[in-house]
């Protein structure tokens, strides 16, 4: 038994692993799930293609890995401005224009592949979408509370939407990455219109 | 001169172009672009690799051919029922969900894919953004003619952000395709509020 867990553990450093996982995501932006090689993994960590596989089993399971381990969103979760505004705008600052291209190249390269591995979506929910999804019901919550936000809002519902959409379509449409400046904008644009709408029939 | 024109000249039928392209299509939506190959491309209609390479050159032409040939949008363009949530609401009534879950593959199996080909990103924004573009172009045009829409509300700007990204945030948020039923409540919810709003400080 002891041989056997002590042959299951892990042999690497959790700095080792932490880099190993940075080079994935960082290959991940680059080219892509598909296109993401066990090879070019390890040329990357100059690691051994026999240690990679030994330790994760397989691509799958070594990017799932590696999207569970990325610094998780919510950074935000401490923030209370005291208005929806402020929240929303707190939120686009607190990560910088490179932090928002290098989500949004990340979720590119995720977008086709998580369709059909389940293990791959799930580590995607957990650690790109629920942290911020969390932060925006604290915030949502907060602004109902204050009268800002009417409770029977129908747009509540698709706070997500709004923000994830608007951080995707910037690329496609404009061709550049979503920044800073682009999601404050689309925020007073949109978001907070819609947010704010009164019931209309 | 006579002789290589018509060595060049496409020997295919056009018939039998379309029906190649359309499996293109299927397969960019089934697997993506990079795990497309020239060998599925060639098992599923049936063609050699041969014949395909002498034809487009490589699985880059032969994409963005494909994605040329997609039938366009804008099937909306002759809409025009004199309101612009009615407007909005039949364009999204003009693609069955079916359709929708079509293009939300096809765009899904682009996304990467776009980023780093030019030719793809060309045919990719003219024969699947422009159309559209162009529809909502004229609907909104006539709801600010008609004093709907102010001509200064920001979120004039966005629009293409906000239907493309609810578009594609619903299989990233929700794990089901974008239908009719979830476009027309976020069009009540997100997009004419934000259209309609007053300007606010």
């Amino acid at each position: 038994m002891t041989e056997v867990a002590t042959a299951r553990r892990s042999r690497i450093t959790p700095e080792r692993e932490a880099e190993l996982y940075e080079a994935v995501l960082d290959l991940l932006r680059e080219v892509g799930y598909d296109a993401l090689t066990m090879d070019a993994v390890a040329t990357r960590t100059k690691s051994s293609k026999a240690t990679l596989y030994r330790q994760w089993g397989g691509k799958a399971e070594l990017v799932a890995k590696a999207v569970r381990h990325n610094k998780p969103g919510g950074a935000g979760l401490a923030i209370d401005t005291g208005s929806l505004r402020g929240d929303l705008h707190a939120l686009t600052l607190s990560s910088d224009d490179c932090e928002m291209e290098q989500n949004s190249a990340l979720m590119r390269g995720l977008a086709m592949a998580v369709h059909g591995n389940p293990d791959l979506l799930e580590a995607f929910k957990e650690h790109l979408i629920a942290p911020e999804m969390a932060y925006f019901h604290q915030v949502l919550r907060r602004a109902i509370d204050r009268g800002e936000v009417r409770a029977d809002n129908p747009a509540i519902d698709f706070v997500m939407h709004m923000m994830i959409g608007g951080f995707a379509a910037r690329s496609l449409i404009d061709e550049q990455p979503p920044n800073q400046a682009f999601l404050l904008s689309y925020i007073d644009a949109v978001v907070l219109p819609a947010l704010r709408a009164p019931i209309t029939g």
